[in-house]
């Protein structure tokens, strides 16, 4: 069982990112820049984007962070949106979610300008992506391609199964996996809380992708001697071995699965890292207009 | 086994629709206007664009056929795009493909105004479809969530293998298949030319969406007792049998699959007659402004 290490890989990017921008800088070309807009006080959203702005800094960025109280309204987001599409100065951005209930997350995610886009949550960067042409592709399914790819684990012909239809995971992972390139050219299954035979359909993966948010969902025995297994699960369960008070579970009941597995990710330290360094790669591709002029 | 008669409830379908728009026309409304740019002289294309103005008339719409010969520019090709996204009698259009070689089909679907793609081949369509928002579906998958609605067939946590991963068929049917309604809620598995485990994910499939193009590739051992079978495939084979000197095979061994199946779709007379009856649905859509505005 080989374990992958998502911290290590991340900081590796961070630095290849870092080396990049700086080689940018030496030929006198602008720095990229992110911003994010961050409504209310949320815990995890709060954490989110400190992560985000410390990784702009080790990255080289230039990055803005735009804040909101929780009574904001839509309008005044909405016209902070087009204020950040039209700054020639600002290479992408992100509005942080959860939005509060009063404000339309939809409205805003379509409201950003999709060469600016860099969470691809977009239509038509969900729409290139699975046409399968250049686009933003979101941060987490996109860190879970990059792993796969510093692994040079074979996905061709392989059975991968998603766990999960989420349009922020479940989805695009699929749409991805079954692209005609690598990593993917997979059969791809997508089961979820619908699925009658989820436990067979796991039973014959050689690819797990979980992304349920079901704390150790996935035990030992649906998973095939030799499976590579991607934990997106992040759950936060009670702790009383943590300052904090409680700690992040995974999909995965990692103790039983691991000693199966051919690979397998581990929580935290696994897809977590890789996130928000996709974000980071999606800046730098927006800096160096490299998918959209 | 029941025969899924395509050809009976797309005719069913058109009669919905006349009687839909003679209600609009009563009411003092426009009546829906199709509009589709035919280039050279493809005998497929020649066919599907006469069959689509022959459908329009049966609905009730008004329909425009714009023809170039195969040595128009991209460039006007283009601005005939342009003309018609701003002509507001036009509630949709398409641009029939294949195109010739020198002009990019990608551009110029890009360049219809999402709001009148009624063949849903956009990527702000294609990714609003796979979010779950309102939009243009693209004809056949659109067509065989039809046909599965108007004969009841269960597709909750039922296995659902796609065969082939095509841009117009095969992703969009595995999204749709997936999402969280009726039909759909389905564990979708898309195969294609890499997958190994092809036929035992047939087997095992509940229904069958066969889109590779490949005549009288599912045989009956691929097939489990009481399946569903829909076959997308019409690949046009050589026969004394018929006058044209050709017939219509699918991708699905009909004689000896059909005694197995619960339902299966002939061919011809099963998906294809859905397909123009679907782009029919849209362009009511886009004429009464039910999706976009």
């Amino acid at each position: 069982m080989k374990l992958i290490d998502g911290k290590a890989v991340a900081a590796q990017i961070k630095l290849e990112i870092a080396k990049e921008v700086k080689q940018l800088i030496d030929k006198g070309q602008k720095r990229p820049h992110l911003a994010a807009i961050l409504v209310g006080h949320d815990g995890g959203s709060e954490t989110y984007v400190r992560n985000k702005v410390k990784s702009c800094e080790e990255c080289g960025f230039e990055s803005t962070l735009i804040r909101y109280e929780d009574n904001v309204t839509e309008k005044e987001l909405l016209a902070k949106v087009t204020e950040l599409n039209n700054n020639q100065d600002i290479d992408g951005f992100i509005v942080q979610l959860p939005l509060p209930k009063h404000i339309s997350e939809q409205k805003v995610i379509e409201a950003i300008d999709y060469r600016k886009d860099v969470d691809g949550f977009h239509p038509i960067n969900v729409g290139r992506m699975s046409i399968g042409l250049p686009c933003y592709i979101s941060a987490t399914p996109n860190g879970i391609l990059e792993l796969l790819k510093r692994y040079n684990i074979e996905t061709e012909g392989k059975k991968c199964v998603v766990l999960g239809r989420s349009n922020i995971v479940g989805k695009p992972m699929a749409s991805l996996m079954m692209q005609k390139q690598y990593p993917g050219n997979a059969t791809v299954t997508v089961c979820h809380s619908r699925s009658k035979d989820l436990v067979k359909e796991c039973q014959s993966a050689d690819i797990i992708i979980a992304a349920l948010g079901q704390p150790e969902f996935v035990t030992a025995d649906m998973v095939k001697e030799g499976a590579v297994i991607i934990d997106v699960g992040t759950t936060r369960v009670p702790s009383t071995e943590t300052k904090s008070g409680f700690r992040l579970k995974g999909d995965i009941k990692f103790d039983e699965v691991a000693p199966k597995c051919s690979y397998i990710t581990p929580v935290p330290g696994g897809v977590g890292p890789m996130t928000i360094v996709s974000l980071m790669r999606n800046t730098l591709l927006a800096g160096k207009k490299e998918i959209y002029q």
